[in-house]
């Protein structure tokens, strides 16, 4: 048996995990989920019946995690030979822009999707402000990353970058955030990484394979 | 100095920061921000002009932690001497958790207290997939807990339990998540803390002063 059973789609947020899985280069056994016709198994580990979700067969027992941001940390966790843990003094940065990533970040792309955006008295209640405030933090941000700190934590990648790098990358391909100079140099940066190449390519066959 | 700056309001997810503050034991001074005047070192800490946030005054020099689910995590590694961080084996449902509180909870009230609720063909686009899911998923997990595991990662409290805790206190509190037992009975483990108790206390005598 692998070490993780995979529950995903290749058009969902599955395609995050699967980059960080390869990140760490997991043992996993992919299980492709219908949104119309769910497996028990994967209901049973995950009542929510959102992928991606992963279930790690550890030696202790099967451990569940959902929440793609989660299953990034996680990985990054079990797999610290992969070197993509911070260090003491990255910890701040790496967990402060992977929650903003899974907080304003993707309240921002989904309201927008979903056509609800929060009015200027209801700023102070949303999370995320709102998008221009959202998106002017991150631009502020990854503007000040430079050719020798060029990743969240500094010169060195690590799995937050997998996660915000995933929600830029995703927000721009789905035309939501706005294709800003920091926002492109950055998402080129994490499209150049092998083990992303290698998770698209295989969530990519997937896709042209369900059109077919 | 102290070794933390808190940038707060009494009336604001502040509250979830300074029970984690309390919980670690940690020397902080506080600055109150009010949302129309808000200090220049603020908003240059968190352009996003968002509380709460945090500065950490560390040997090798200021670092920020914004998002206060990532202020959570971020203060239980900063002190192991507290106990609040996860074993290995902890760790899948100590992410899991707290993601799902700063995601799909935090969704849920947000979307509830600002008028808006994904129609059944936007569900698998929204991470949270509709307000009915995610409290079924929370109650499951949450009639799951027992005397003797009542916690998020079983026997034993953890920075989890801050987050999720105060997810689940404030969101019955403002009448948005519904008073299941299992909510109810999870709340009332909360509250007993004494680190809330104190955090509280000040929070409450500081809206109180406002209120006169």
């Amino acid at each position: 048996m692998a070490d993780y059973t995979f529950y995903t789609n290749p058009m969902s947020r599955g395609q995050i995990a699967r980059w960080a899985l390869h990140e760490v280069g997991a043992d996993y056994e992919q299980v492709l989920v219908d949104w119309q016709d769910k497996p028990a198994a994967f209901l049973d580990a995950n009542p929510m019946g959102k992928v991606p979700t992963i279930v790690h067969h550890a030696a202790d027992g099967d451990r569940v995690v959902t929440e793609a941001a989660a299953i990034c940390l996680y990985l990054a966790e079990m797999h610290p030979e992969a070197s993509l843990l911070p260090n003491e003094a990255e910890t701040a940065s790496y967990l402060r822009w992977t929650f903003f990533a899974s907080g304003p970040i993707e309240q921002c792309i989904t309201s927008r999707a979903l056509k609800f955006e929060p009015s200027p008295d209801q700023e102070m209640m949303a999370g995320w402000g709102s998008f221009e405030r959202t998106m002017t933090t991150l631009d502020r941000f990854l503007a000040s990353r430079t050719s020798d700190r060029p990743w969240i934590c500094g010169e060195r990648f690590t799995m937050a970058d997998v996660y915000l790098g995933s929600s830029v990358d995703w927000g721009m391909t789905f035309g939501i955030l706005p294709p800003k100079e920091s926002f492109v140099a950055y998402a080129e940066r994490i499209q150049a990484r092998p083990a992303y190449k290698a998770a698209k390519a295989v969530d990519n066959e997937l896709i042209e394979r369900m059109r077919k």
